[in-house]
């Protein structure tokens, strides 16, 4: 998407949604907010980002394959990559363009809010010492993924592929995974299997894996060098999309509106509670404001699943409500300093759009 | 939504969706149409309509209480409930404002498109052994199904509750379900506890069951007397939703661009397949257009899943595809004669609109 011209306000004001967006918004699945209320998100829950179609996978006849650039090329089957150590990580997945639709112009694209979100506890077997029973040879620089999901982007014909450095690649928690909380995969989630890269943005996370490659040159396919790309002018320098930025959510208080979403409580105290999390370092503090952002206090923050460092920590702050409007905030900030801004930053493709989220509530 | 004045086409043109309408949209999951290729929807897929929060249910707490008038008011745990004659269906669920995005002008309100639908196999209990256990006076009329989820619809503070009449409540496969697919129920489908009315909308399979109460006076809460009406003019009459019309849904052929979603797919032959159900009667027919309606060709029908009354018919239509540009539909007509309009006919909530779909295809 980082090619495109960036849309005129006349022509995609905000408020005003195309149906194209809408075709994906119906299929892409958001995470509903209340649904912060569980550590390990549950099935159905979690969010989707499908670019094309989910494949049908018969698994008896699907292998994986390690190709490209190795002394002795591998063909895995499911029951092989079972049978191999196994590792399970809580892990926090949001999708690049999480907060796009926000964004004013709007880049045109799936038009998420601020909900493609959601933490499960992958299983999977590690990819570095399978990348070493392979051999690769001494010249490979990246390690390309293929899926099995296959489509047309920008008039491109193409199987989705994302490619990893090397270092990046060989990264001890860098997975094959092949169950998800417990259970073998769903279609959505990409059955049989699928890359779980802890701390980047949810393209890395190449879902029904069909091909490991070892190049020796940088990818450029596609979904690498045009789309995940920062591009903030029309003719400006690229900069990959790659890990997340600290993020906070609220899980909404009181009951909510049907429509607009406006929630509505009681006077009295009101614990708020939500989930943070960053792909840069450990989230090390919340904060909370109930005044749009311009007074912020410190929110408790607790333990991450299982302590995972690639997990969403809880936090949670006792408020007194009393009667009123309010737009309530919170802020993370990360142990590399990084926090969120109180508004968006453009870019031509709507990536990282971390600005704080706003929740309007009505004590009365 | 029935008492509000049918919107104006300038102020809400088809193809320009609000901001409000796409939180909804992100929310409330549509089945991703290539999961029309499963006989039964898997965890994730099922479409998901939710008029306020999912509610958090501590089920050591949680009774399902009996009351109103009867004789003996009752109190059931999920335990109890589980201990009681189970019985299995297979039931497709559509929701009601199925379509209502279509509609020109456009019904405000969860923009759905056409793929609010699932079928899961539904477990649990026959509700009327229950209500003559608990002892109906003979003054019922109606019976009262309220959930625990809470919020405000046009102004008015409400818990969502449906009624049902007598007759209807007593049919022998009204379920109260507590297992979904095999498994307890999850948190967005109801758990622990739902109502499931084979043949009806989804809005009367009433989620987190709370109450079964039976009634001397016909109900007349929102989600029964406001909401869920068909009304054709402003002040027109109201005749109220109840169960779904025909309709069929095709699984789109060849690979997906990512935005537009059309179809491309090289020439041949190429199987078409899709699914069909009504709540009015079996589905005795399914018919086929690649010429956006005008000529229409038999698809072989096969059997619903376990042969149930309640759930989808899949279909399957051979199609020479020749190169050009398509508008695939397929039609459903049940056994009662009713059968898909071409053509949408509008009502201010948008509900039952089971005009055909059209599936844009390229075939080069």
């Amino acid at each position: 998407m980082a090619r495109q011209t960036p849309p005129q306000p006349e022509e995609i004001a905000a408020g005003s949604i195309t149906f194209e967006e809408l075709r994906l918004a119906a299929r892409n699945h958001a995470m509903p907010l209340e649904a912060l209320r569980y550590p390990i998100t549950p099935a159905g829950l979690h969010y989707l980002l499908i670019h094309f179609d989910i494949p049908s996978v018969d698994v008896a006849g699907w292998r994986l394959s390690v190709d490209g650039l190795v002394e002795r090329p591998l063909e895995l089957s499911l029951e092989a990559l079972g049978s191999r150590p196994a590792v399970s990580l809580p892990v926090t997945l949001e999708c690049a363009g999480n907060g796009r639709a926000l964004l004013e112009p709007r880049p045109v694209s799936q038009p998420w809010i601020t909900e493609a979100v959601g933490t499960a506890i992958w299983t999977g077997t590690p990819l570095a010492p399978i990348l070493k029973e392979a051999g690769l040879r001494p010249d490979v620089v990246e390690i390309l993924f293929t899926g099995l999901d296959r489509g047309v982007q920008d008039g491109e014909t193409q199987d989705y592929q994302r490619s990893l450095t090397l270092d990046e690649a060989l990264r001890e928690d860098v997975l094959l995974a092949y169950a998800m909380n417990g259970e073998p995969l769903l279609p959505q989630h990409g059955f049989p299997l699928r890359l779980i890269v802890p701390g980047w943005y949810g393209m890395t996370h190449v879902k029904w894996l069909s091909r490991v490659t070892a190049l020796a040159e940088p990818f450029r396919g596609y979904q690498q060098a045009v789309a995940y790309q920062i591009q903030t002018t029309e003719d400006g320098p690229m900069t990959p999309v790659t890990r997340m930025l600290p993020r906070s959510l609220m899980e909404p208080p009181g009951i909510p509106d049907f429509f607009s979403r406006t929630r509505y409580l009681s006077p009295g105290p009101c614990p708020l509670r939500g989930r943070a999390w960053s792909g840069q370092g450990r989230v090390v503090q919340v904060e909370v404001s109930v005044d749009g952002g311009h007074s912020w206090r410190l929110a408790e923050l607790g333990e991450a699943p299982e302590a995972s460092p690639y997990a969403w920590r809880p936090w949670t702050f006792m408020w007194q409500a009393a009667p009123g409007a309010y737009d309530l905030c919170s802020r993370a900030t990360d142990e590399t300093g990084l926090t969120q801004p109180l508004d968006a930053s453009w870019n031509s493709g709507g990536f990282s759009n971390n600005a704080i989220q706003r929740v309007a509530v009505v004590v009365e």
